[in-house]
């Protein structure tokens, strides 16, 4: 017997016909002598649904009233899912966030869990119950209802292995696990049997859409295991665990390619101090996250400036500069869209030399120009035109061995 | 400065727009420095969607998992209703039927109300915030989700106005008050300033669609006077409350006409003890109401019995009825449907005698026929031809001199 916990999201629960299957899912797990714990999302559109109504009827609501609002969906989910188990003979019981016993700090919209306080879940699954928890909530101190932010329901199927104390997290997504590449671009990607935390970190933040990059962290500061597999077949995911050391046999795990990249580059800005601090102020203040930063001194004394943005956040970046420049009074901006950053990342290359010459004379022979650099320890980035991108991700996915188990 | 509850039901939240209607007759009583709770239903619809969404997974869902569904309705209204307060610069906050300190017994669908813990509420009247508080739902004292059945949003009004020890409770409907018959029946029909809540229970219990009997009752009990006006317009409504002896000046306070009845008479029923018990057992058992009855038992030792049920109920009300008598062995069953409940009611009658024959030389009057009559301390009901009941109606109307202020 173990004790499983089972993240679906909103597309997996989208309708009627959907819950019933992932009910199906639950039940055979059950019928298997196994201790259940589901969590769900509230159906896919219903959370944009309700955000529409309330900017309709105040642009700039309270944090708290939007957590009051947008935990409603998920609440109707866990209450229909139940009722799919129940109609199959499964005993089942929904239960909120907060009756789930998950804590978190005070804070509306975007609350960090603090403590998890699962006897109420313990003492149902003992009792031969599916217990379905509502994703994404939880309730602070003096019981106000908090959510936790984007990608919300992954974090509490994580917080809630480690609070049952779960031999298996599995989060059910409609991609049936983790590839070394996006199979629409490289035809050859193979699913991976297991990665490493740190890997599915990497490849969270470089914009594979598999999890958010906060529900990894969690996973990875709290040992959590847990399996990405797909909502609509069943086969075996990819497990993300820690790291182990035959996992570093493998150089590079995966070839990641982010074409939602535009490049920025600010040519003559007036020497003087503060100047770029000046510039990533403005620009965090405009909410644009900033990446892969180089700046140079030209000949005459003045500075060269180049980073990435966010394609989406393009106007935004634009405004922000232009504002600083003027206020520095000098420095012209231009913006690059028809980019794209392609990534390496493994573990491997902790301990393996020769990964960034390896990537360069792949692309050379890719015939990319490469326009940015930056690396960590556990991966290589670079830009390069958006045009010659998808070629250079299967020659890099080739010469780094990936073609092949 | 006054301290008020207001209630709104489904129509008055239905879309944005009358959200934002609401949220203006709130701020107006607040501008006028009042306290105000206010209580809100789901938006119309919203209710029979979620339990049609239940019916197709489960045609038999538990009661608890009905009121985890059930209450995500209250909560989505009661959110956008104080964002929409915030949009028009008014400091306001949500809060659950839990939050809110309204506590149920520990029964799904049909919860009763035990006590009321409003401390929360008054501390936020306390900080000039108006509190929004969801109808419908209370907590057990595990803190289980429960709801109060139908009409549950006005008991909570009722409830909320008793908890806060508040000045006024007004419920806003569709209509704008109690009317001394209904005005697309009789076009002389006014608008009773107030109306005791006995004479209030009797015209909810007879159809009259503006409350619950139950939440009548509740008020009733706890001496919770309340007011029945309209959301669309800003005309006073009728103030229901205990009564006082000016009252009793007024015999009848108004004529209500069911004509969702139907009547069944059962005919040579044979004469053994409990046949009439028998059949009423059977019919409670099929969840059958059943009113006015009359027994009788004819020459050759046979009793016959007739008695009215909803309309909607007919078909139910057939088989039980068809079954029982096979078990009896004997009596035949005759339905007729085209018949209407005309009633006056008025606390005044207690004192005042002869309005019956007054009643009865109306109808004569009215060329309707008296098929059945029931009594009781502050009603007189008769059973008519549905043809003839709304000309009889206003007739009876005018006799009794309700077409003049």
């Amino acid at each position: 017997m173990a004790r499983i916990v089972k993240k679906f999201g909103g597309t997996s629960v989208g309708d009627v016909e959907r819950i019933q299957n992932v009910a199906r899912v639950i039940k055979s797990e059950h019928d298997a002598g196994n201790e259940v714990v589901v969590v769900v999302s509230a159906r896919s559109g219903v959370t944009n649904d309700l955000i529409a109504r309330a900017k309709a009827i105040n642009p700039n609501p309270t944090d708290r009233e939007m957590d009051m609002l947008l935990v409603s969906g998920e609440q109707e989910t866990i209450a229909l899912t139940a009722m799919a188990l129940q109609a199959l003979g499964v005993d089942a019981v929904s239960m909120t966030g907060a009756m789930a016993g998950i804590r978190t700090e005070p804070f509306h919209t975007r609350a960090r869990i603090v403590s998890m306080d699962c006897k109420e879940i313990v003492h149902n699954l003992e009792a031969n119950r599916v217990v379905i928890v509502a994703g994404f909530q939880g309730a602070g101190n003096q019981g106000q209802i908090t959510t936790l932010g984007r990608g919300g329901s992954d974090l509490s199927a994580i917080a809630l292995a480690k609070g049952v104390d779960a031999d298996l997290c599995q989060i059910y997504t409609d991609v049936d696990g983790v590839y070394t590449a996006d199979p629409r671009i490289v035809p050859k990607a193979r699913k991976l049997t297991e990665i490493s935390y740190e890997e599915m970190l990497e490849l969270a933040s470089l914009g594979t859409k598999v999890m958010q990059a906060r529900s990894v962290e969690f996973s990875n500061k709290y040992n959590v295991p847990f399996e990405v597999r797909s909502s609509f077949n069943n086969n075996p995911g990819t497990i993300v665990k820690e790291e182990v050391s035959s996992m570093e046999d493998v150089v590079v795990r995966g070839v990641a390619l982010d074409k939602n990249q535009a490049k920025v580059m600010i040519a003559n800005i007036p020497d003087k101090p503060g100047s770029a601090a000046r510039i990533f102020e403005g620009l965090s203040e405009a909410n644009v996250v900033v990446d892969m930063i180089i700046q140079n001194i030209g000949r005459n004394g003045v500075a060269n400036l180049t980073f990435t943005v966010p394609r989406d956040d393009t106007d935004r970046a634009s405004q922000a500069v232009e504002r600083i420049l003027s206020e520095l009074g000098g420095g012209e901006v231009t913006f690059v869209s028809d980019i794209a950053k392609l990534s390496v990342v493994g573990i491997g290359m902790r301990s393996h030399s020769g990964v960034a010459s390896q990537l360069f004379s792949a692309l050379g022979e890719a015939e990319a120009n490469i326009q940015l650099i930056s690396t960590s320890e556990i991966k290589i980035s670079v830009v390069i035109d958006e045009s010659e991108s998808d070629h250079a991700t299967r020659v890099v996915h080739t010469v780094f061995g990936l073609d092949k188990e």
